[in-house]
């Protein structure tokens, strides 16, 4: 079994995930579950976050994880993934993490390899344990995910993590609205003001802003963004009086999202960061057998 | 003791290493067996595969691999070799494992720490753990070494792969025939045909071709190199019908071997991978007390 | 509680620290002791030593360390270092061991992680660990270091190293004598002759010279700099008969130090490294509960 797609989850799955992700939240855990197995944390793309994020989590299991970057890869001598694939998994390992460019590479590997595959990000495509921890991250704060309205605010158009949560979110009852600068939106999603998209909404999540995808169009200068499609409290007092909001990582502060915003008393970007670890930790236990 | 050479092990430690390594390959070893020891990985060539293979040999027994990549090193600040190694011996670790571009590296380091050094693959010299892989692996298939043909066909004049086989096989009872192109060969190789190499071989190891020694005479296209050189379903036609194809990887397809090759009933390219775990988990618990 | 700077430590803690270490140099500790502990080594400065002298502290004591390099890190991002503290620290380390070229950077995360911060060395400010095995090295050598005298020698000005020492070693009773290229020395240090700190002192601790601070006021040729302000057998011979040499490493030999002093029989540089090990294990295992 592997994490490719929310799609590919079962309601059951990811409910058994959320329920196993909640009690390492709050301490469960030892180090002898895992003892003895072994983590590949593949990281085809740099992720401070992510890649320490699942390996902090074998470890909080037991088990090592042995890193490959792309900088030390046989990818630079023109080997192609399926090749990498067939010789990382005639390795052995007990799971496989891949962060890759490529929407499907962990899709192409799980077909290789004969262990647990787990999708760490794939292009533009899906970040399914991004969209977990996010789902816990709500259900924390509460106490259901049934209801609620989240407004995912920005790149929609190349964001895995809209993607994969846009999936999730509403097989848990949520309702989700996409809202973004109108050449950052896919095809599918009718532009609309982002304040109609926050307007009375439970959670906004803010989006990271690739600089390089910044055109004039969208505001040549940072404070410009923001002031057209981030996160202001001016914007934020739009939503629902107990609203609370998301991040995944690494903000651009005053580009999409506001200091005062941020480092506020509705921010649970902290609390996401450590949902992380206790998502991976249990996608680790639910696939390692 | 170290593992510098296929020269300095004795026929007893060979033969115990690959019946080790053997049992390995099918599921013994456990994580206590080297709990609580740590093994440097001294990187001073990238490496996916080797790099891996060793820290998963090490975790499958319960060490901890602590990585040294070139880029990370006092290298950079102009400190010698000698002095490196003065510096990681007196960190006291159970094991160094040392891939280094100069000849002979390692065993310049053994002379000074006091713990085990194993040849990661040194220059053009040696790679012993890669020759007792390919030993594993034919012995897998065949049952026995003693008897076969194995022909090594490419850069000989530069391969330490070939080095090592050409030392490690014929002590096994195999014999050894070296071809490739006429520059790539050493002075005491004679120039040959290569299909006379292959005909009637009961195993072909292809040698990974260097892009940047690719020249006009080699051929300046990869098919042509293909043609001219490379192991294709044609020449393979010429070994023995039970005969098997080797690559130390990584590949490069369409230019040493052909797809039809490296993916065919005949390769064992996958199994040597599987081997490499097993052979450097011996190692690993041959040398560290 | 942290290990920031030396004088935020008790001369009670300092007196632990050294008995803990000196034991841990002569073989104590197991890997029961922080089994299942998870230690972020967190380097925005590359270093071959501090970085895996951590690392093996940390395995042997039988914890986990997931290392972080700036390479790999959101800061390319533009993260600032509060948010990459405030992700680090919510993923719930045990410890978190930061290097980092701004004085404060460790004093400014422990403001935000509620996990042990270890100043791996920070700018110009300190290295106290490097300071803590030097004392080790020194008592174990001499018995004591109450009424010795110790001459830190070259780039003072510049270095965390000399500033953590000289707060040190006169808490245990060493007096401490600067001395080094006048361009090189702080504003609060006298220029004076190299030789005359160096007369009847018990050690000489030498500092690397950064070749990037060699001018021609400095001599701009290696062999000029020994000449004038390295330390040459003939200096060596000024200082007491008994006297011993230290150099934190990586040695620039024939820059700072002559070959034959680096490894005649007063040289403990190697010592060092190995009392390194021991001073982390002793500051894990002090700060990790």
């Amino acid at each position: 079994m592997h994490l490719l797609s929310i799609n590919l989850l079962s309601d059951r799955q990811i409910a058994d995930l959320l329920d196993s992700a909640q009690a390492f939240s709050t301490g469960a855990g030892s180090s002898a579950q895992l003892a003895g197995k072994v983590v590949f944390n593949t990281f085809y793309e740099n992720s401070t976050r992510t890649a320490m994020s699942f390996a902090t989590a074998a470890a909080r299991l037991g088990a090592q994880t042995i890193t490959l970057s792309v900088e030390h890869s046989s990818v630079k001598k023109g080997e192609t993934l399926a090749d990498t694939a067939a010789t990382l998994g005639a390795m052995k390992p007990d799971a496989i993490v891949l962060r890759h460019r490529n929407d499907g590479a962990p899709a192409e590997v799980a077909a290789i390899v004969e262990c647990p595959v787990i999708n760490a990000g794939d292009g533009t495509n899906e970040h399914p344990t991004q969209a977990l921890l996010d789902a816990l991250t709500l259900r924390q704060h509460f106490g259901r995910l049934d209801g609620l309205t989240v407004a995912i605010v920005g790149d929609i158009r190349h964001s895995r993590v809209a993607r994969s949560n846009a999936k999730l979110l509403p097989r848990l009852g949520a309702r989700v609205r996409l809202a973004g600068p109108p050449e950052l939106l896919p095809d599918e999603v009718p532009a609309g003001e982002i304040e109609q998209a926050i307007a009375g909404a439970d959670a906004v999540m803010m989006l990271r802003v690739q600089r390089e995808r910044m055109t004039d169009d969208l505001g040549d200068a940072p404070g410009e963004y923001l002031e057209r499609y981030g996160l202001t409290e001016e914007r934020l007092a739009l939503a629902a009086p107990h609203a609370v909001v998301l991040h995944p990582g690494p903000m651009n502060r005053g580009v999409e999202i506001a200091d005062g915003v941020a480092d506020g008393p509705r921010s649970l970007i902290r609390r996401q960061v450590a949902n992380g670890v206790a998502v991976r930790m249990a996608v680790l236990e639910m696939l390692i057998v």
